[in-house]
Parts: structure tokens; sequence; C-alpha cells
């Protein structure tokens, strides 16, 4: 298994596409924020890439995680240790790039989506390839799902979550916390 | 494995603590109904119960799932197939009495909480034991955790998540989908 420190979250707001599949910049959602953070601090990952190409969205996610570090309550202070993972970049690519500096080496990137796709990856097999890396980057994405041109750009494709339920419309919150359980649990 | 069908979730408003230690009534959170139902429908199990002994909150649950219900859009199908597993309840015990006439007997009741406790079961054991009995079911707690007669009522509580961080802060709606994945994925 990978250390959990190596690897990485990226949640996409763009290229998503919306419920009419046109190619869209989604909102940064205040619960995605929280959530996937706690999410990501409870697996011990080494951080969590909020991408998106616009600005003001960016600056508020840093007024958001701001708040909560100047709140200087200990009832919130597990809160401002989750937000702590938090960056905020452009693109996804900022995120490669930015984990490739921290890590010394480019991290094996893996799209994650609910539909099925040709050569998606079991997650034991992701486990064993993101051992051999110097990281790993997740990424999800937000709205209707992932533009194909990350699917394109990324080195492998997680098999979908489906439980066998045939049932795949899971916020992408809850999507974050089983595929964190699936690629790093011990 | 025990099937999907014969697992259900609680999700307890009452009795549970607040973040002083004291009993209360925790208020049912729109973002919960949502969540909640759509991990449970992923997983494919029989029911999401919703306890709470506020008529007024049982009655606003009932008010969202009939909004969506009525919505009549192909876009929100797959939120109503998620929203029809949802029953409101009083108590966990309205709950326990519900699942044990649809499933024929009683269900092996399971307690969830941040804390490890002495006695807890790791999830391997949890399935082996609820693939013996009618039904299982999983209990959450809202607000600060389930309250310690709740631990005491159940039939077993299962290890925290604690995925080796030490950080054990994650939202109900996150822990609901991790605990799935280790009780009833195939």
């Amino acid at each position: 298994v990978i250390a959990p420190a190596r690897a990485f979250v990226a949640l996409v707001h763009h290229p998503v596409y919306d419920r009419t599949g046109r190619i869209v910049t989604s909102a940064v959602s205040n619960l995605d924020i929280h959530d996937i953070a706690r999410v990501s601090r409870t697996y011990g990952v080494g951080g969590y890439y909020i991408c998106t190409p616009v600005q003001a969205q960016r600056d508020h996610v840093g007024n958001v995680v701001g708040h909560w570090e100047s709140a200087d309550e200990m009832a919130t202070s597990r809160r401002v240790e989750a937000l702590a993972l938090i960056r905020t970049v452009g693109m996804l690519e900022d995120a490669v790039d930015d984990v490739r500096r921290a890590c010394g080496g480019r991290p094996f990137v893996v799209a994650t989506g609910a539909a099925r796709r040709p050569g998606s990856l079991a997650a034991v097999e992701v486990r064993r390839r993101a051992a051999e890396a110097a990281a790993l980057l997740v990424c999800f994405g937000t709205g209707w799902g992932l533009a194909e041109e990350v699917f394109g750009a990324a080195d492998a494709v997680l098999d979908p979550i489906d439980a066998g339920s045939g049932y795949n419309h899971l916020p992408v919150r809850a999507a974050v916390a089983i595929v964190l359980e699936r690629l790093l649990a011990g």
C-alpha cells in the first residue's frame, strides 16, 4: 500500500459535464470543502486540491478556511486540522505539478466516474501501481462528472463504485469516502 | 455476507450527545436525508430509518420525500429511487420492530461511534454474525454521537473507522458510506 501521506485528492470543477452533457465550470460547494477535508484527514492523505479556474471561487475557499482558522475555539480545532489539507489550484494539471514538486516525482493520476469504462482498473490494481509510484493523485468530478479529456490525460481509470445494485448516483463526497477506503485502508 | 436487502440503516436523533456531553434530540439535516439515502440505495440496503421522537421533524422528512416524488422530472428519478428507502420512526426500538416484522426475525443490531470501546467487533466479524441473523440494523448517531444506553441495548458495537491517522471527526454521512462499504461490499 502507498503511504497515505503520498496520496492526494483532487476535486475538479472544470472541465466537468452538466446534466445536459455540456462542459461547464461547476461552483464550489461548501459542503464538499468540509466533508472531503474531514474524510481526507481521516485517511491521512497528504493534501486535498480544490481545482477551479475561477479566481473568485478559489478566494471563497480561502475565506472559508481562514474563517475557521481564526475561530480559535477548542471545539473547532479538529475541523481546522482537516481544512489545513486544502490547496486551491486553477486546473488539475496544477495539482499534478504541485504533487510532483512535493513528492519528487510524477504522481500516478487516477480518474474516477460513475460509468463503467473499458480498461478501468480494480482498486487492488490501483493500489499496486500506486505503491510503485512517487505519489497517487485521485481525481473526482463535480457536476455530472469529469469531462472526457480528463480521463484521456489520466494514467488510469478506477472501476466505478457499483456495489452491485446498479445504482451509481452518489454525492461526490460519498464517492471520495468509499474510494479512499478502497485505496488506502490498511 | 448478508444479502444487502436484509441490511438496514438507522440514523438516530435521540438519545444523542451534544458537544457538552448532554443528552439531546438533534435536528434532522436535509443533507443527511439525501446523502444517506443515496449511499443506502447504492449498497442495495432494505431501508433507511430516520429516528426522531419529534413529530414535526418526521413530518418534515415526509415533506422532503413527497416534494421530490411529485417533481415528476426524469432528472430527479434516481433521487426519488433513493428517497423511497426512507422510513420515519420515533425511536430506534421502532425501527428494530419494523425490521423484525419485515424480515421475520430480530435483526442483529450494531451500534457505531467514533470512540474505541472495549469489546467492539471488527467489520469482518460483524459480517459473519449478520449472515447468521434474520437481518442487520446498523445504527449511527447524529450530533456528538449515540448515547450510552444505545450502545448498551445493541447486540454489538462496530470498531471505529480509525484509518490509522488518529483522526475520527467524520460527518455521519461519510461514516455511513465507509461502514456500508466495510459491511456490505462483495
